[in-house]
């Protein structure tokens, strides 16, 4: 049976290009910090990939710090420095955060110090997206980097997180950004690379991959690649609306990325709306994708005070490559589903 | 020109078995935390992946814990713990603890406490190894995982770190084995993954050629390469020792790793050699490979009583694709060398 991969918030499909500059890496034996010439070469490469996300990310002239991903850049941004954030933020960085800040209930965040708050720039499970006050301390952009035009260097924060799997790049790589100047204290020590922020031999293949990807998203995004997507999206949403009338989207009169559609019919619970699209070839979540495999209640719906409806919700994140056809295929999917579930809940019409 | 990789302690070529298994994985769209058919099967990777590193170390039942290196896992399992250990240990080492033991001449160590003591297995530029006394708190194990025969559940350790580039697998991925039973301190916080220790979107890559590099390491290491290789280093020492009267090889007389070699000519600077050989076409190393690119006086070295030998230490590290004839060509281009540094300064006969 075919599938349908309907899931790129939680991780993208691996890009050609990024493919193909990791298949380069691999032939290079060098540690980038060995000073012979094959340890120059591994070195060129991680300086040209860290050029390439800066490029993409707006962020010249700012310092990128490779980190095996967005969860450790988290923690090297936020540890032991007791900023706040809301409770919408991903776990990576709720983990190191006091979450007191207010939610609205178009997922929107209410910031009064910036230069000790944390704020993400869109979220994982719905798609919101939020305006960073200028000054703000550190912002988790993983979900925005690629999907969204931005420039680091204009959004007025002092550092910002960013994955390199979310964007078409391998999983395990990832960068924490800051403004030229600024520091922050090494949680991982010993070789000293990165400029002493976060030692140990660097992810060569892995980086290499990333520049490429953030390269490539770069191009795909100024070519307006993700407009298509959002058009997709109302396609979905307008079909799954015609089938079901008491589905709500979450946060579709705020902001949003344009691939993301949160879902919520009060009293089918996400996760088995999850298991039975993965039945019927689709793959989609409930909440974000942590956690070992086992689905918890979203604190991001929760916090947005939907109540019992936290349980009740389905992440779609779509893609470039996603086509029309996979969207109404889905669609029809989950209307049959759902015209099962009332049935057998005697709601049935 | 064609060139000679003699730097194998600094990072080993990616193995074929590798390359093979991390373009499998790319393949994979799923992230291995996600609860669907894509989701399962890149978790099923990871988890297979894990039963090669455990198996190659003979670390069946333990908990081995994918991490960005060996670094990430030194950390994870030394900070503010207060062991102590040797000035031999790697800077990854070091960082976290007080580096009071004792070194012999021979580069021996003696542990007085060994349940609050961490000691190397193998060093990394002199290829000494060690015998870890029974209840050792941590073991680095870098250097000597694939290169020879080693069994964590027999080795009396309650941790080990280890790294896949060292043998054959991709930069950027190692693990912490930890005896069933034991726990550490989560570093990297949020979505809960390698059962909470360590959080963050496996590598699913880097993780997948880890996995078949150790598995490889371990059949070539049963097939006695190692044999042939320890040959090979004979013909080397016998050659350069035959045109210097000068040279010092530290550690011959103590048990090594069979690829290692640490020549010291007195008064040659270690790193003017490193230069002279990559020119000639060899890459070899002057201590580690760290900072940056940047040559520091060997603490290794110089704990061990060299003094100022120290600084005129070069490390040639080679492997099972090293060749006789490029062992003789270096023994050749170095002696070479050797000879105008000596005519040089006035020594030369």
């Amino acid at each position: 049976m075919s599938r349908s991969y309907l899931d790129w918030n939680a991780t993208a499909p691996l890009r050609p290009e990024a493919r193909a500059a990791m298949l380069k890496a691999m032939d290079l034996v060098g540690n980038p910090s060995s000073v012979h010439a094959e340890g120059r070469a591994a070195k060129a490469l991680v300086e040209r990939a860290r050029a390439q996300v800066a490029r993409a990310l707006g962020a010249e002239g700012a310092d990128v710090v490779f980190t095996s991903g967005a969860t450790e850049a988290a923690a090297l941004a936020l540890a032991g420095r007791g900023l706040v954030g809301a409770a919408i933020e991903h776990d990576a960085v709720a983990s190191w955060i006091d979450t007191s800040l207010p939610v609205s209930a178009g997922g929107l965040v209410t910031v009064s110090e910036p230069g000790r708050s944390t704020l993400q720039l869109a979220n994982s499970e719905t798609g919101i997206l939020q305006t960073l006050p200028e000054g703000l301390a550190v912002s988790d952009m993983t979900q925005a980097f690629g999907k969204v035009p931005l420039a680091f260097n204009w959004s007025g924060c002092d550092m910002a997180l960013v994955s390199a799997h979310k964007l078409g790049g391998p999983k395990g790589v990832g960068a924490l950004v800051l403004k030229r100047g600024l520091d922050v204290e090494a949680r991982i020590r010993g070789g000293g690379q990165e400029m002493g922020r976060r030692s140990g031999t660097e992810n060569l293949i892995g980086i290499a991959g990333f520049g490429a990807a953030a390269e490539a998203a770069q191009r795909d995004l100024e070519a307006g690649c993700w407009e298509r997507v959002e058009k997709l999206r109302s396609i979905l949403e307008k079909a799954l609306e015609s089938s079901a009338k008491d589905i709500i989207f979450v946060g579709k009169s705020s902001r949003r990325l344009p691939n993301t559609s949160c879902i919520v019919v009060p009293g089918w619970r996400g996760e088995t709306q999850v298991m039975q699209m993965d039945l019927a070839g689709f793959a989609i979540s409930a909440g974000s994708a942590c956690s070992s495999g086992k689905v918890k209640v979203s604190r991001v719906l929760q916090s947005m005070g939907l109540g019992d409806g936290a349980s009740c919700a389905i992440r779609v994140s779509i893609g470039p490559e996603t086509t029309e056809e996979e969207v109404l295929r889905f669609a029809e999917a989950w209307a049959a589903a759902h015209g099962r579930m009332m049935a057998r809940s005697g709601q049935g019409s």
